[in-house]
């Protein structure tokens, strides 16, 4: 994506992420540097980008939400190292680099994926602090923060975590694939753009538009990568190939043929899109993002 | 202790630990029943019970604390749960029954872990969404919730947890042991007093005193626990003996004789008290909760 607003985007959170961690003793420091691998291993910053797109286009301020957009970074990266843990995924390469635990062991892993966790609520929390007397930005923040509680919990990204892992070398029933694609993925990228918009002061019909178009985008984004595993480039993705098909995972592709799974990320990106049709040119960011999300699973 | 205040404190706990889980999706029912197993299974709810005498010593509404109290002992469960991983201390049991990942596997646990954590933030965020124009009750809240998320992240326990494992096999100074002990146990028993404090309307004195309390309370509560371990009645904690020893943890009792370690704990627990004395028959509750840490170390 060459879009200036993706790159500037990226740009605040590439220069931010360390700066909500809390200031940690010496004495723990392993923890810091695990956290810190995690967090700057390359990372795409696709939800925290959504943030500050989906903040700055209901006319909000994205410096003020940025440490929302570095805390929706944390919880993604916390998800990706649990996730990765041998008792999970066991998965040794992520984004062409060792994983988490293999460089700093499990129990390291475990405990950097709750710190990250619990340093997000912290650099939230701590945010909320410096509003207690403007009780409009206040009010903004509450809504924010707990959406992304929400889409990070059990009736979000960890109900979709556990739905997959059951799973896992079963016959899978669309109904099912979709409740786990959709919580495991599509819960925190809407709680992302929901946050950005309560954070830059969103009317109904923005949050609501904007709600249908992250969710149906999550959705897309995980086909996407479904069908990447399937014919992916390796060297591209940082990972190997055909690993959801080792691990029996339940995906797209197991119960569809990869053109009908092309068909229905073409679809779910052309529903995303018609949610914003109102907005013309100023949903462009939007488009071009989902439109990449089509390109990645071309 | 058969004060009549700690029963009702731990009666309401009880009555109400589940009630501020998230709704969960029969899909993810497993996690939910993972998350129930441990919630239930016998915990002493010092945390919690803490959080609500410290807001109704404070003057405060303990009807309405008791979110946050459930959302501490949400946290203080994750984190046993966590720390009894293969990964981890590797413990097969807990006050006398299996441990999570005995029961429900080693992914399941890490996952219920993730989902405890995450809904004690939901449950919190979604209690301030009450409050949002009340501005006084409101910013009494964010100072819990705050202190709750500091107390339990990289400069509290999971600092602590993590010193603790690098300590492991290692001789241990007084210094490490005190900073060990402080952020593994003493963070999140002073978050609960301070969150209490401050949601019940505490002035800076109260808060000051509190915390004082907390602080020496915590350690003291850390170091009879090291003791039991050494020479407790296995029936009674409902787990090994000697576990410490075995897995050469960094304890008090490594340091220093017996004898010393009771000194220490007698000393710890009067200083505890020592913060409340200005308060006369008021702080008694919190002086037979003292009393009762030394006891348990005897």
């Amino acid at each position: 994506m060459d879009d200036i607003s993706y790159k500037t985007y990226k740009n605040l959170i590439d220069e931010h992420i360390l700066d909500f961690l809390p200031e940690i003793d010496h004495k723990s420091i392993t923890l810091y540097d695990a956290m810190k691998y995690s967090l700057t291993a390359g990372g795409k910053r696709l939800r925290p980008i959504l943030l500050l797109a989906s903040c700055e286009f209901v006319g909000g301020d994205i410096g003020t939400a940025i440490p929302y957009a570095c805390a929706m970074e944390y919880i993604h990266t916390y998800s990706l190292i649990h996730d990765d843990l041998p008792a999970m995924d066991d998965d040794e390469l992520r984004r062409g680099l060792p994983t988490n635990h293999m460089v700093y062991g499990e129990a390291m892993a475990i405990l950097a994926g709750d710190g990250l966790l619990t340093s997000a609520f912290e650099a939230m929390n701590k945010d909320m602090l410096l509003y207690l007397d403007d009780s409009v930005k206040l009010k903004r923040r509450i809504r924010a923060i707990y959406e992304i509680s929400k889409g990070a919990g059990c009736r979000g990204m960890v109900a979709g975590q556990v739905a997959d892992m059951e799973a896992e070398n079963k016959q899978c029933s669309k109904e099912m694939l979709d409740y786990i694609h959709f919580n495991k993925t599509a819960a925190l990228i809407a709680a992302s753009v929901r946050a950005g918009a309560y954070l830059g002061g969103a009317t109904e019909k923005q949050l609501r538009d904007l709600t249908g178009y992250a969710e149906n985008l999550g959705l897309a984004f995980q086909i996407a990568d479904d069908i990447l595993d399937v014919c992916g480039d390796e060297q591209e993705m940082g990972k190997k190939a055909g690993n959801d098909e080792k691990k029996h995972k339940a995906t797209y592709p197991c119960l569809y043929s990869l053109e009908e799974c092309k068909a229905y990320l073409k679809d779910l990106t052309e529903t995303a899109m018609s949610f914003l049709e109102c907005y013309y040119d100023e949903a462009e960011f939007f488009n071009t993002f989902a439109e990449e999300m089509v390109a990645r699973g071309k």
